[in-house]
């Protein structure tokens, strides 16, 4: 059995990774640290889990960690990752860190949307951990940086097709759709029930920095620079990501030329499904799970390619990820306590 | 591996049904009918399911239930099963029925409530599936009545204080909110997202088929006629059911009176969760689970109990619990393939 | 034109008076405090007020209160009140004070829920604004104390009947129902989106302040003690209250009776509309109005009835009621202002 | 007084013109008709509106209608309107019509999205009434096509940049979200709770019969073809509707050109409110409203204007606009009927 910890484990994205791994069946769960709840039951901070997840909040103590963990999540805003990580792989742990602190392998890219990053060598030999894109640097890995939900949502469908230059990518619009939790558990006016209800709102327009996440690994996969508009919403519910691209084609490319491409890069994995023409995703249809969803259309008279994909925030966006690069990791199945039937309401 | 069936496979409880079989360890699918949807892939009526089932919906044949299944659970509205059961009973197979057919061990009292009954032998030898207080007959049982979900949150509170007379039955108000899946996935202006959005009402008043349900349950476990009022209410969200049943002391009965006995009978029951003192029970902590939690106060001036009850309209109040049904009848766990970690969110 | 003033203005409650009086054609808005947005335009805390209402919020001055207004609306926490509208009175200014500072003429029992009164005086002398049964009293009123909205709905049904003693008033029982508004703006984990999204429970079980309010009031009107069974939920929704009620019938009282004596009691109120036998009301058909709704339903084998309202709990149970409290103590139709149609959706 | 009648009353934009008619200070409502609920009150279909809109609905008479009404707005699926509209012009009514019949001056671009047009000649004739750009003719018309609320939603914000040709037209993408009453009262799947809760996606990708009404009137105001690529989404709400749109500048535009440009377009516009930099809207600041309000920003690196809008869908989306157009043509004060404060939460 992996012994595995969660470092922020009351935050959504926490305890999506208490849930995950309280039923991963390679795994036991020994450390739940929690700032804010440090002493308290676990289910009493989420009694949905009453009786199943028993363990006690801790304070964060990096030789407690050192000791009873395997693999080690770090699910804690960014900036504070930085400044534990760097003991943990000292000591030959695996972490995952699902902030943005080892997302960008360019540390001065880092700085220039974030804060001074303590960590710069760590930053350049992390992972980014878009487990269908990188897949095989992901199994040697020691320090895997858990991509954001957004540029996960937009680079899914978007990496495949760039990489074989289908598109013009000066004119690439990302238009993502997001749920509440998205925002996390603390507490702030915008995420309080009434001022969320009954309202749809654009937030961060062309200022949000999931997008230079996305830029950066865009301009890899293209290998030349790429700078994409982004705009993300709020949707008025709990989960759920919708993102719906546009970028104009970038010659004569066929519906079956699109789909030919993202099958073959998509083919053999698990959690990426690309839906038959005429369908679309929802994004109740990966609530829960860790699927994307993918669905397109050619809208012809302007030469335009019209994607949409859907994830989870808090699975595929987050924690279901975060497990899925555990699972690739370790050596393990990549589906390994990810599948279950999604429910159909 | 126990092959299963389920008639009635596209309605919301259907489709719980066989999401809660598909991910079963001992069992297999072999036959999912939809009137409406012959022909047609499971996945295509629940896209969510896409990949994972992969069933085409048959009419009902009797032969093909008979020749390909273990188990059959029907899950169809009430007066259908009652023509259908019959000749799957004849021909020994194990029977679950998620309608008010089997509910009623007394013809009489049933057809006061729906129709005439076309089977009234079945009627009466058929065991009442409230998992936690029949389990020894369901042991033995060929045909099990399934609960109504309001029946399931009312009585498992009810039921072991009414045995020890705690309570004035005749004083007994039950309270009932339940979420909207719980009207099925028919077509109805009463179900359109416009009307039940924003919207909190009261229906069927003093007048729900349920409530006769209710009674017989309360009788036959009081030893004496019981007849409660019973006020359903429809709360704007798409799963879980709380019950506020309000009922007058029969004497000098304290708190602690009150949690010894909930606790004697449910001890050993694991999807009964009795809540500590001070907590109350929340729709959200049971959502896609298969318990049932429990919480109570005693308000002093008016020697009146407050029994507080949650569950998921759609597992413990119906496909979860007949699942339940065929694990105890089948000798298997009653918890095998429905205990997973429940979402934090 | 009626010079009013609101202090509390970007409450929710607040907000609701500014929206009113706003549109009132006989009032001119003239002063708003904020204490967290002094200094700030009120329509940048509430956009979509932009360009219509153009006051800035200041602090709380009672001179500039005393000076610029006639009527003073004070929406603010309880124990604050108390403070303030002692030299507002002195200074002959109407007075309606939406919190519960002066609901209580018995300052005892004010101080036994809440906390020591500053204004014990006061407190014996103030009308409580309950319009349809007060109404007398409210024209000469100086300080009304502006109903809870939990009593609102509970007793415009209950007064009535109370008062022709048809009911038994030690088996009332009120099983009251709200929208998330009800909680007010300031931050609360309750009240994040992700935590009251897809959720119902009940809360302050027996325990809440409004019930001793409830009693006081229907305690005066039966004329003998009268103490109620509560038990306030929240709903997942921003505004809208439903409470059910149950009560024991006094004796061989029809449905006729029930009606006849809600009838004699409302005929002339515009507010309080009396539903038809069969029908029940809706926190749909209130909302965003002044009105309350009343359904009932006498449950024969139980000698029981059961009695439904619905109100808006900002209009009707906070701001509307009391623009209608300062029509009736101003000599204006109590209607005036806060009659429009409803919205169908 | 006017007297107006509403011929497709019952549906969600023909009982929101209902009730803005109902509490418009120049109008009478004399006539309202329901195939479906021909015989019974109003009221009864729309509960909420008890005894205040007492009509009876009636069947379609086109004499009924001449001899009552002197405006006559028509809320019907297209196709009946092109069928009905004809006789009441004949006899010189005034006639909005909300459906799609009267909205394409080219009856062949219509028959190319719809049907086969009844009524070529008046098609010709028919104003588009998008107020705010189509003033001047609205005040002379016979017959108002109304708009459709995409169209409403989207050409607001972007008539004035295309007649000043500050956008390249070619790149303009239109990514827009309405909630579901804009799906109509009607039965279906799509609008049923369960499908539509915490649910979001897009529908008729590229594909909905508003894009070639968007196009038609770019390509009138630009001056040159203007074909859009259009992607229309459904958020889990009732009501609103929040465009974004993309458009790549035509030169050096800069931030202070756009809004010049929109400001000189609808300075004197009351229902279009331009958002201060900074800010952008929220479809909960218009709600039960007929204002639209814009927000924009320009993205630098890819010289890319973002436009934001958002709209009540439906009341500037249809029956507000449709009250604005007569109001306009009746010579009243555009304003008339339509203004009241907005709604806090």
């Amino acid at each position: 059995m992996i012994k595995a910890g969660v470092v922020g484990a009351t935050g959504y994205a926490g305890a999506e990774l208490v849930r995950i791994l309280s039923d991963h069946p390679h795994v036991v769960l020994t450390v739940l640290t929690s700032r804010q709840f440090a002493g308290i039951r676990f289910d009493r901070v989420y009694p949905a889990m009453s009786g199943i997840v028993t363990l006690t909040c801790e304070e964060i103590s990096i030789d407690r960690l050192v000791d009873s963990c395997d693999v080690i999540f770090t699910a804690l805003p960014h900036s504070i990752p930085m400044k534990i990580v760097p003991e943990l792989i000292a000591q030959n742990k695996k972490v995952v860190d699902l902030s943005a602190d080892f997302r960008f392998n360019d540390p001065a890219l880092y700085e220039s949307c974030y804060q001074p990053h303590a960590s710069r060598g760590l930053c350049r030999d992390a992972i980014y951990g878009l487990c269908e894109v990188y897949q095989d640097k992901i199994k040697t890995a020691g320090l895997i940086g858990n991509p954001g939900c957004y540029p996960t949502s937009a680079l899914l469908p978007l990496v495949p097709l760039v990489k074989q230059d289908l598109l013009k990518t000066e004119t690439i619009v990302i238009d993502a759709k997001s749920g509440v939790s998205g925002a996390g558990r603390s507490l702030s006016m915008t995420s309080q029930y009434c001022e969320v209800d009954e309202s749809f709102k654009a937030y961060k327009v062309a200022a949000h920095r999931h997008n230079p996440e996305i830029d950066m690994i865009l301009t890899r996969e293209a290998e030349k620079p790429v700078s994409v508009t982004f705009v993300p919403h709020l949707i008025p519910m709990a989960r759920g990501m919708l993102t719906t691209i546009y970028a104009t084609l970038s010659g004569p490319v066929k519906t079956d030329d699109i789909r030919r491409c993202l099958k073959a890069f998509y083919g053999q994995c698990p959690f990426v499904r690309l839906l038959d023409d005429g369908h679309m995703p929802d994004t109740r249809y990966v609530r829960h799970t860790n699927y994307c969803d993918i669905g397109f259309k050619i809208d012809p008279p302007r030469e335009r390619l019209i994607l949409i994909s859907v994830i989870d925030n808090l699975v595929k966006g987050a924690a279901g990820q975060a497990v899925q690069n555990m699972n690739i990791t370790m050596g393990l199945k990549d589906t390994t306590g990810l599948m279950h039937t999604p429910f159909p309401v």
